[in-house]
């Protein structure tokens, strides 16, 4: 593929991009009524297009790969961008998990008769067109695709240029799906510019014409999507998880959520960051946890409290509290009790992901019910936060905003509705 | 009450305005958790206080009125703006319609159970704190402040400065409701700034308090809130509603239908503004209804297909396709069948409210799928596109975004969710 090696001029940029946003309007437009067969089928056919182009994909990775490690880039970075024939595999077999789902649109939401006789109904839509803003997974480009296809939405997506040319040959395989199954090739278009005023282009509607974002990525991108956008975005900024040990937990229990949530992987938005533990059981419920931890190579910043119990613990300043890390570190502060523990969250929290343990049950349903997160957990690791692992299939993002959606973003949440009025002739009096 | 009469320094407005909306913040985490007796306790003591202080909100309301004609504002407006008796009491009676809705929150919009073992659950939530803005009708203060009540959310009311006073005598009402069921008085919050830069500080966000906005007034209001608000935004701009008869209509209901659509009340959102009629039936169903209209004194607009079988129809413009009248004028066009009506309204449309009316169920079901409207009709007025009407009870107002809500906003639409996931310790492998 040509990648454009110099900014271009703005006007060249808007007029390309907006461009893209009338393909997308025309092509959702189609999208909004297809078949479930037909979608299915596209999306069956890109999986195999993509295990046909296997060859082409991976030359086309370790391009990117050579050029992200020429400008330096880290080991995690460089893995992220990283495929082999085994991912994929995996990639188009995540699309075939796609193609499996239930149709989202068309389900019927609710329905009931007034007593004049008319039959209201509200029926899940597509959204209309996606932009999809991404960082460095090229594995982002067909997921992306194929979930916002099977909810029949037309897609605009916007990777890093460090995965361009991945991006790029998936991209290929996701339009022979979309051509052999007779749709649009426009609903689902890549975008080549490389340069950054694209993304404002982007975030600025393309003309009315993008009916949502989602961002995903680090949260420098998400800030900026969230500050720019003109257009309604669905995201999480951080994912600033809690676990919080109460007095009545089990103590084996807690050792092992507590772990897991914290060290299973620390660079997922459903990893712990922060634990809080009842101050009663601080030295018998808390200390094998932090022991587990520091094992394990977690770095522990803790309050007055944690650091007379626990002296290997460094202290934990306030901001520590406000803290993604991402990584193996957590702060820990010992607490009075639930509603102390609940006081914290809402403080400090970014409305993502909690969990109590405990084996009172009015403590946990107080928890449950004070928090105003978009998922709150009893006895479970904040690591479940995910679409797949809830029971969604895959996901596009995880979202912490109030309004449409909440938790993990699946084909069901890519959907709006409309009501569907049938009478016989009413007038209103 | 103290109105103040001249532009106050934009920090103090910003200070003031920031401070509603902190306890704003602070009422809602109340409000979160409060039970529905004492949500409907506040509210059916705030019917009470209105009705009993009936002569107050008049001579407040008589001195809003004097203030409007001294400024020469039109009857229409005027109208909207007066109160008598018999006006107060059918605002404390919708009061009480209000309280006696189900409760939204606290439902179970789904739950199932994950391999597992996990116990999923989607809980439905208040949004947090609502800012709502407004114009001349003062019932709007009770009506969004009971609303928003109902629905667990802190509101900031802002009318216009042609209602304050009246709109503060209600408040007050609603206040006296508040405190008698123990609930906090910032629940319910009215903005007593009358600045212009008030609202812009609102649509702002305030610090990051306000979750949601909602305008209600005219199209001039909608636009600068839809420019300006940094938060989501429920609302619809214009509502360019459409009736198609189609060549299996029935003349009769075809007849009664498009004119309850136009002339029932022609300044409301769900008001037919365009009539497109199949070519072959012009003439046999077209004449009839373009002479009941043109009797009761609407202006009607064609094209030549129209004005050709109705000499005393005055051209309409592209610009007129694209008009909401609030008026007593109707464009109509002739088409050639669904697809052409279909064509029409994707074009011209305002994804507002639409209807066919036909015998021929295949022609309804392809209008019905094929429109991007909130709402779509068959054989049925649009003047139905209301809450009461669809039996949610009262309505904040109507949206036409595609993302949380379209169509009327009740009190379920004034909620949104969260996941409360219930395990026995489960890790994530």
């Amino acid at each position: 593929m040509k990648i454009p090696q110099h900014p271009e001029p703005f006007d060249t940029v808007c007029e390309t991009m907006n461009a893209l946003g009338a393909r997308g309007r025309a092509a959702a437009a189609t999208l909004r009524n297809a078949s479930s067969e037909s979608k299915n089928r596209a999306i069956l056919a890109a999986a195999d297009a993509l295990r046909a182009r296997t060859r082409e994909v991976l030359s086309a990775n370790a391009a990117d790969v050579a050029a992200a490690q020429a400008s330096g880039l880290n080991a995690a970075f460089i893995d992220r961008l990283s495929l082999d024939a085994k991912r994929v595999e995996a990639v188009a077999r995540s699309l075939a998990d796609i193609a499996a789902l239930p149709d989202p649109v068309g389900r019927e939401l609710a329905r009931w008769t007034r007593p004049n006789g008319l039959d209201i109904a509200r029926i899940a839509t597509p959204i209309g067109v996606i932009g999809m803003i991404y960082e460095s997974r090229p594995n982002v480009t067909a997921d992306a695709g194929a979930l916002c296809l099977k909810s029949g939405n037309a897609v605009i997506l916007r990777g890093g240029s460090e995965c361009i040319r991945s991006a790029a040959a998936i991209h290929a395989a996701l339009v022979d799906g979309l051509e052999q199954a007779g749709l649009p090739a426009d609903a689902i278009q890549l975008v080549r510019i490389q340069d950054r005023a694209a993304v404002g282009v982007l975030l600025a509607g393309l003309n009315g014409t993008i009916d949502l974002i989602v961002p995903r990525g680090g949260k420098a991108l998400v800030k900026r999507v969230q500050e720019e956008a003109r257009v309604p975005v669905l995201a999480h900024l951080e994912g600033i998880c809690h676990v919080y040990v109460h007095r009545h937990a089990d103590p084996e229990m807690a050792r092992a959520i507590a772990f897991n949530a914290k060290m299973r992987r620390t660079g997922i938005c459903g990893a712990a960051e922060t634990l809080l533990i009842d101050k009663a059981v601080l030295h018998s419920h808390g200390l094998p946890i932090l022991g587990d931890l520091a094992e394990a190579g977690c770095e522990i910043r803790g309050d007055g409290a944690v650091r007379a119990a626990f002296p290997a613990a460094r202290p934990a300043t306030e901001e520590d509290w406000r803290t993604e890390y991402l990584d193996a570190v957590i702060s820990v502060r010992a607490v009075d009790g639930v509603d102390d523990a609940i006081a914290h969250i809402e403080t400090y929290g970014s409305h993502h992901t909690e969990s109590i343990v405990t084996a009172d049950a009015g403590a946990a349903e107080r928890f449950l019910a004070a928090l105003d997160s978009a998922i709150v957990m009893w006895n479970a690791s904040t690591q479940f936060a995910d679409g797949g692992e809830f029971g969604m299939g895959a996901e596009i993002g995880i979202g912490t905003g109030k309004l449409h959606a909440r938790g993990p973003v699946g084909v069901e949440q890519l959907t709006t509705f409309k009501y569907v009025v049938r009478g016989t002739g009413q007038i209103r009096p």
